[in-house]
């Protein structure tokens, strides 16, 4: 393939034809609908100005366009990676000063220069390493943060923090500021919004609409809110009376900027990046994977990972932040009929277009609506139920995702997401720490062998067999050394140990290492140690060692041969 | 058992009788006379004065004696944690002030109270999620560290640094001043112990010795090293000629002495104290396992951090540093006839009597012997060759060891041991994404199901039947839905999926959500999910959440039901 297997546009490019076009055209005008007012409020959540968000949505989706391989995916400003880059850039520098927009294109340009590593070195398998409630945990506590953080524009109020006892002492601290005006705005907005997404549907539905147009059509309720407030506002002067508005925002297209690289920023935003990468991965894999199925489609996750670095990338260098593949407008870009990427690039022109003829239009916008439109999209990421699923289902499970929920609230982003990922794994390594260990006799009359506990079977007291169901590595290599220890140590009669192994598929190091002490210590005691139904692969790497030259027992082709030969031997 | 269970004295305590008494006071004049400069040489090479290797041998073995579950275990100053105290320390304080002695307190206090806190929380286990080779590469790197870090004092030159270009480039830069006396004395030594190593234990042999005997005189070698080079220092006054000594140290019993609590140096030390726990920790549970089992006796790790918290808060009360079990030493107890812990409480009187009374003696102990000792002793933990073994058995393995070697050179001990262990477990993640999954069918004549790749096996074009060879976890959930994806994608003719699941013996919460989406997936396809063969406690587990209800398809007790079933249906 070459460099084009780089380049996915090659392939759906050749064969795009008219039919491709309608179903992407129409889908491009209804995202670049809904994408507007997001770009705007999460820009607002990153604690960039307004113009931002519509830049971060430009070029990277047109870079996505041309390097990924979902075909409705939608690349922009995300929730959770908004905040992240808040959370990322409010440690480095002081959010409204010209390092921090530059910071934040230093942040994308790491994160992007990150996907690309690990999408040429094929590392896309790294999404798996984080575990599902771990992802809904983090999500969760995001989302509630996301919404505290921004009830500070709805209140008209400062306050500041990244994380939850910081910014809800300061709303508490602030609260007698509340400015009546912004606060009615921002509630009305907020009730209007919520209206929208569990009202507006079922009311449209039943004034006859397809249900797949009538949650498109609530998903795009969010211009209403703004068309209305900014009118609102500009009518009646609300200025005067205390309610912030987004103000200037230049008419241009995304300009070319240049992210600073000084050595210091970039070590102080290397371990933030890595984890807007990593998270940001996840949930867009996850949204390309849903959807790729729904057509029998196919995504490759290294492919994925380059175009998320491009998207990235691009978004450094046209004056953007972080982006990511969104969730919702993926799902109404896929529902509007998107067939190819060139969804995207048509997306990217509307938005373009929208860059140099609307913005004068959202100079009266207020900041309250764009709050209220975060905090309503965010809320529906809110899922604590998950904490009861998780309690239910299985113990560890619950205290990954709690300890994630709680860290994170209390503690940040940041270490909230590190911690719970450290958990999981630890708790993974902690159960496979102790593989199933069955001890095995014969059962009369047949060659076939079962677990002495659930079988009548027939065994020799000099004789221990033990079936191993699991591979062996270095986590639970120990164990076998202790189970082998505490079976042989009160029984004096035992002369052989069989381990009888056609369920390991792996002997790590470590393992072959436990597997000469067993052997040495058995040795010493006067025991031998044999092994059964050992698997080809496994027998090529013992024999690479020179752990078979010290065996005191010998390697039988079946525990029936061992259990045989040992017993007349 | 109550309280007691914390206490093994009272168990073996008991029944101690005249004949233990032997043993254990013949061990203990050994190892009494081995420890002296043992103590006394890593004192030095924590960077401290030399009479803390022997506080810290007094109390702590007292400690362990009461505590600990090991017969022969021998706990006091060894080198890699003296190495890892220096590092930790020289990172916080200038070493000689006094506030360096008392955080080497702190240090030891704050690893006693994590090691005891891990006992009682019973997280033995922990030493096991250290994979082998990354603690030989670990202890060999940290081998040459320390050999390195004490050529100055062979050299009688200053030298700084905790990694090796460092302490080369330091050596380097003061070459010049090397003192000729100095030098002359350490190299002389230093061919003398490696003499006493290599070539005195096979002389006594010849001269009608046993070979344990033999063995374990030339073990205490140092001591003549240290007799010959203190008289000659005195006797010519070598002082004058600028050989540097132990100098005057103070004849008395441990002190009692409070290390620093204070918040800012706990925070600073508490990461590089649970390091040198852990690492402690491993060194002495492997010493004492393998001890125990040549005696078909049994150690419980549990107890064993319990034991050993003890020894370093006792460590950090009486003017000690870190401590763990020693290899060499415990060797030497166990051969010289150790029977209890008791030889342990014995030796404690014994380096309290030379504390009292020989220190005086030592005033003229060059620095350039002691070194001469530590290089010795650490040049035999250095095992090269585990880069070509570990080359040669599994590539992975490789790959964690020589990261370990090369970052803990480069970088310094915490960041070796770190980088160390992440990587081991990221590779074990990395191969455990993938589990082993066959499509089976049926041989024919049987009610068995195969792997299609290996058997000629019967299977039905619109049943596709999977056997999964491992638990389900988050780590290789997602390779499950990629496989089956993959397996579905491009074949119209499948109507069912049926999953084998009797290797399944566990299903965790990702896992569960990635049977879901594979559910909903193959269910927008027309394809049905059905299970086979599940475990009770998984099925058990399943019934939990509400996935079951979901499921397109059915849940077979065999797969043959699950094959004739859906043939005919």
């Amino acid at each position: 393939m070459g460099f084009a297997r780089y380049l996915p546009v090659l392939d759906w490019g050749r064969r795009y034809d008219r039919r491709d076009l309608g179903g992407d055209a129409l889908a491009a005008v209804i995202v670049t609908i809904m994408l507007i007012p997001q770009s705007l409020a999460y820009a607002l959540l990153a604690g960039l100005p307004p113009e931002a968000g519509l830049y971060a949505s430009i070029v990277p989706i047109l870079l996505y366009a041309m390097f990924g391989t979902s075909r409705a995916l939608a690349v922009g400003p995300v929730a959770v990676v908004s905040l992240m880059t808040a959370a990322a850039l409010g440690d480095v520098v002081a959010q409204g000063t010209a390092g921090y927009a530059t910071a934040a294109l230093t942040l994308a340009g790491l994160s992007g220069v990150m996907l690309l590593a690990f999408g040429l070195l094929r590392l896309g398998a790294i999404a798996n390493y984080l575990s599902h409630p771990v992802i809904s945990g983090f999500i969760t506590a995001s989302g509630l943060l996301i919404a505290a953080s921004q009830l500070r524009h709805v209140m008209g109020i400062e306050a500041h923090g990244h994380t939850l006892p910081v910014l809800l002492g300061s709303l508490a601290e602030n609260v007698r500021d509340t400015n009546a005006a912004t606060f009615a705005l921002g509630l009305g907005t907020t009730a209007f919004l919520f209206w929208v997404r569990s009202g507006l549907a079922p009311l449209l539905r039943r004034l006859g609409l397809t249900s797949g147009a009538a949650g498109t059509l609530a998903k795009i309720g969010p211009v209403a809110a703004i068309a209305a407030t900014t009118w609102v506002v500009w009518q009646f002067d609300l200025q005067a009376m205390g309610v912030a508005v987004v103000g200037e925002v230049p008419r241009a297209l995304p300009p070319l900027t240049r992210p600073d690289l000084s050595l210091d920023l970039v070590r102080q935003l290397a371990l933030p990046a890595a984890l807007i990468s990593i998270i940001g991965f996840v949930e867009s894999i996850s949204v390309a994977q849903t959807l790729a199925a729904k057509r029998r489609q196919r995504i490759d996750p290294d492919q994925e990972l380059i175009g998320l670095g491009a998207a990235n990338i691009g978004a450094s260098l046209t004056g953007g932040f972080p982006v990511t593949g969104g969730f919702s407008r993926s799902v109404v870009n896929f529902d509007a009929g998107a067939r190819t990427p060139a969804a995207g690039a048509l997306t990217a022109a509307g938005l373009a277009l929208a860059a140099v003829t609307l913005t004068p239009l959202i100079h009266y916008l207020p900041k309250a609506t764009l709050a209220a439109t975060i905090i309503v999209a965010v809320l529906s990421l809110v899922d604590l139920d998950l904490l009861r699923r998780a309690w239910i289902y299985a113990k560890a499970d619950f205290a990954a995702v709690a300890t994630t929920v709680t860290l994170t609230l209390l503690l940040g982003v940041e270490v909230g997401v590190s911690a719970g990922v450290a958990l999981s794994i630890l708790l993974h390594l902690h159960r496979a720490a102790r593989p199933h260990i069955a001890e095995v006799g014969r059962v009369p009359g047949t060659e076939h062998f079962r677990n002495i506990l659930r079988h009548e079977v027939l065994t020799d007291p000099r004789i221990v067999s033990l079936r191993v169901d699991e591979s062996l590595w270095f986590a639970n290599a120990r164990y076998l050394e202790d189970h082998i220890q505490a079976r042989i140590a009160d029984d004096p009669t035992i002369r052989h140990v069989v381990l009888q192994c056609a369920a390991i598929n792996e002997i790590d190091l470590s393992a072959l290492e436990s597997l000469e002490a067993i052997n040495a210590r058995l040795d010493e005691m006067g025991v031998a140690l044999h092994l059964s139904e050992v698997k080809g692969p496994v027998m090529d790497r013992l024999r690479r060692g020179d752990f078979l030259s010290h065996l005191s027992g010998r390697i039988f082709l079946s525990q029936h041969d061992a259990a045989s030969e040992l017993a007349t031997g």
